[in-house]
């Protein structure tokens, strides 16, 4: 068994004993659901006096009592009546049991000790042996609507961690430690990168300037890795008839999510979930000849989910993001040289944000083809196109079943940050269906039409979720050439100084750095605490010394101090260091 | 009698005159509308069988046939039963009795020599006297949709031009024909800026990569002026609960033209009509202090009307369009210097276009003070404060009653362009109502919460109207800075003269410059042809001479010819026009 397996199979075990302990200690609770996940497992209840969070330690303690007598999971199917009849009194558990039989899918009922629960499998054998009772803790209590949808009743989720090894499981809450002060949205608020609204609604974040910089300095960076591969801008509008879905088959794929609109006149039109379809309709204005291709578009331009409400959280999931999104309209015989160039901007940007990149070819699901578009022959056309091209450049990968895109192969880039976690990051994608429905051709040599194929390619992603990961990454203290706020100039004090702060505030300014002044009558211990808290890159100190002499001391986040350096030099030396990137 | 009263009292004249006109000669027409339009006028029939573009001069004839028996306008009351027994036949006209009826107007009919309509007046004393025979005629046909509406019945519209002397029909259609040529839909094709998608639907352009290239200029160029007077950029989401629309009043006054969107979990949204609501939430993230004040945000950003497709034109009436929209939120005591700021930018700006302003102040009805948030003393603090700014800076402008905004009084922009046509183009506007609304205000000298206000100034307004006013202004044949590719190069022989060619055009692209270089196998007449088409600024051909020289010539779209220039220099050259703007 693999450890993944095991470990799901210990974390699921574990969600089944939290319910029996609940249950035992609190009768009168119904039981939900419990899935293990990433970092352990949780149970959702609809208490009559929901618990505390001081009430979990008497929860875990009646936890570790049972767990000695589970010596074993066993199973037994049942037919709807019996399982209903067992559940009579729990709603939620007839709600799944009904859905079950509506999908024709047997019904199993697992115990260990005394606790039994509807459940599908998927467990330790022996729980009693296979669990160490140091290697799981309860973590808190959250509210949770019955299936993430708001309109359905609010219930408490008691979520545990759990691990196979205590050292694991110490190893983890260190690492969390670490990850909460590094939150992007607590740091979002404290550095006030975005903001939300009440009035606009959750998963619509707000950005303000300095937030609205960060974005638009990593998307200039994007741009100027893509301009010098011969990318060209576009720009395309927000909405469009539902017939351009229809025939892309984002309608039928991403039903659910597509924000619908039905105009004055009964049409119906839908917010853009993705950029694919639309740059089609710019490529396809006319016809191209062969000596022309590729076509490459670059546009950053924002796209809509309608989101549960539940599912939402801070700049990772969100129902309106900004793609820094690019489509490539080549020849089949241009695929590679194209991805190279994609491979360059990928690397050299991953490369400046400090992330170590790993990658995986993901691919379709021969079982599910009635998940993708097209044949299942151009899928293996497409990847092995995009395997040979990882084999013969020998970057290493790994192969994955059934992570493609709906209508291609991707090559997923995975990137790990500063203290080690994996996200995943960049794609490209290989598609040759989206021109097959939309007909997008060139004229090649001979005068034939030769149909051409499409290259996905985000550099970022989504940049919120991006901007979620390197505020973390960062922990806010972002590089000189990211930062919103570059240097900071602090007068000793405001009737000496504040002449001279005022003249070096405006060369490097117009020198085209991001500089504040802090002219406030505040003590200097205070305005340094304040540049510090704001996590500025570089900060100046000006006094009588600096006054006298003309010359600067240049304060750098860590050690880093130069002395005595004229403000033209600092300038070059700052703008030495933007260009960089360092 | 003003002029525009007396013209339109012409044009409406001769709508009557048309519709009497069509059903001598079509007696089983329907007519059903005929007002008067900015150039003349046109009346909207059903046909059994519609007339052609050739049966217009019959029309024409028998319209002034009849004008001799018109010495008079009589006009009677009538009852609703009398008023739809006349039009028992006619269901138009019978929707339109209903209709007046249900407001509780009055029903009146006017009859001129044997004909006699439906409608409300307006009409020359005598048009057989006043009616010059030769300062009309009949342009052309159009199919329309009752009401405007693509659910009813398509019409047949006939237009005419009128005005009172031929001298004047004539000058008019000289510039019409300037102008046709100059058509922004035209051109827009021709240099391939933009297209129309029929699976994206009407009133969605998307935009090509020259077509961006003008957008992303403009609107740089619009920063670059904002930036110095210390706006920021920020950023907002396309979408919004209702909530915000309901508190900022827009949900009320907009309701027809929102595109509202339903969430899967049942929740009202809908896409922005304005940024405003928006960014009042950036604003209202924190408290400020007055020493803070003003915040200035910039956001280039899209907007959403849900539009009637009998109401879209090209590029000017749109369903999505970007807004260069900036909002200041500032003290009263500071609207005077900021709306300076606005009015340095907007005039750089349009100077660099090369437009003539003029401008009005627009100002609420105090008859219609139900159509517009907040009480008229506010309005009148408001709208004193714009009057003063003018009269004290020696601005000419003109008043206009009930052209403000919902929510404020606004200085309006007109710009003459280089066919003398006046356009709206920026407006400044003062809101004190918004503020209100939603409780801004910052900390004053007392320590005490003092209400803030908003000024609202676009510069371009929407890019797309502005482009189409843009285009057809430099008849596509754009200055230097603006043009999408700036330089072409046309080396005479691709065996003898690419090498020299490629290395100018590195030199060129390197120093900044949009450049093309032609390395198609066609004779030089072929490609100068194609790039005088292509209307592009500079052309370099490239000989014998000017590889052996290591020199260039210049030819400009005029008769602007620089001979024996060196790369350098000619870079230099383009770069300092560029940045002069000329």
């Amino acid at each position: 068994m693999e450890k993944t397996e095991s470990l799901h199979n210990l974390r699921h075990s574990l969600a089944h004993l939290l319910a029996a302990a609940v249950l035992e200690l609190h009768p009168d609770a119904k039981r939900t659901i419990g899935p293990s996940i990433e970092d352990g497992f949780y149970y959702d209840f609809e208490f009559t006096t929901p618990p505390s969070e001081k009430d979990l330690p008497k929860i875990e303690k009646k936890m570790r009592e049972i767990l000695k007598s589970w010596k074993e999971f066993t199973h037994e199917e049942k037919t709807p009546a019996e399982a209903r009849e067992y559940f009579k009194d729990n709603p939620y558990k007839l709600e799944l049991i009904e859905e079950i039989e509506k999908k024709g899918e047997k019904i199993t009922f697992y115990t260990a000790g005394k606790f039994t629960d509807l459940c599908r499998g998927g467990h330790l054998e022996n729980p009693a042996n296979e669990i160490s009772p140091d290697a799981f803790r309860l973590d808190r209590l959250a509210g949770a609507y019955w299936r993430g949808d708001e309109k359905n009743k609010m219930l408490t989720r008691i979520y545990g961690l759990a691990f196979e090894k205590k050292e694991e499981l110490e190893a983890y809450l260190t690492l969390r430690e670490e990850a909460l002060k590094r939150d992007h949205k607590k740091l979002g608020k404290e550095l006030d990168l975005f903001t939300f609204s009440e009035l606009v609604g959750p998963g619509l974040p707000l950005w303000t300037p300095k937030g609205t910089i960060l974005r638009n300095t990593l998307d200039e960076f994007v741009w100027s890795l893509r301009k010098k591969y011969g990318y060209q801008k576009v720009e395309i509008p927000h909405i469009t008839k539902k017939d351009l879905y229809e025939k892309s088959g984002h309608w039928d794929k991403f039903k659910d999510e597509l924000f619908r609109i039905t105009t004055r006149e009964g049409h119906e039109f839908a917010m853009k979930p993705m950029n694919c379809p639309h740059h089609t309709q710019i490529f396809d204005r006319r016809q191209w000849s062969y000596k022309e291709m590729p076509q490459r578009y670059a546009n950053t331009t924002m796209c809509y989910r309608d989101e549960q409400t539940g599912e939402l959280s801070g700049l990772s999931r969100l129902r309106s993001f900004a793609q820094d999104d690019a489509h490539v309209f080549c020849r089949l015989g241009q695929v590679k040289e194209e991805i190279l160039k994609i491979w360059d901007v990928i690397n050299t940007f991953y490369g400046a944000v400090g992330f170590k990149l790993s990658y995986r070819l993901s691919m379709h699901n021969p079982e599910a083809m009635d998940e993708y578009l097209g044949d299942e022959k151009t899928w293996l056309v497409a990847e092995k196109s995009l395997r040979d091209l990882l084999t013969e450049n020998n970057i290493p990968f790994v192969e994955a079943i059934g992570e493609a895109a709906f209508y291609g192969p991707k090559i997923d880039c995975m990137g790990k940050d500063s203290l080690g976690r994996e996200w995943q990051v960049a794609t490209v994608q290989l598609d040759m269906n989206m021109p097959e429905r939309f007909d997008l051709n060139c004229i090649n040599e001979k005068g034939e039409k030769e149909r051409i194929v499409m290259i996905h390619a985000a550099i970022m992603g989504s940049i919120e979720r991006f901007l979620s990961i390197v505020i973390s990454h960062y922990a806010g203290a972002f590089p000189l050439w990211l930062s919103p706020i570059q240097v900071k100039i602090l007068p000793i004090s405001t009737e000496k100084h504040l002449d001279f702060a005022q003249k070096v505030f405006e060369e490097l300014s117009a020198g085209g750095l991001r500089v504040e002044l802090d002219d406030s009558n505040e003590g200097l211990g205070k305005k340094i605490r304040n540049a510090k808290t704001e996590k500025i890159p570089y900060l100046i100190v000006i006094g009588d010394k600096e006054k006298d002499s003309s010359t600067l001391t240049v304060e750098g986040r860590g050690d880093e101090k130069i002395e005595n350096i004229s403000v033209k030099d600092a300038l070059a030396l700052f703008l030495e260091k933007i260009t960089s990137k360092v």
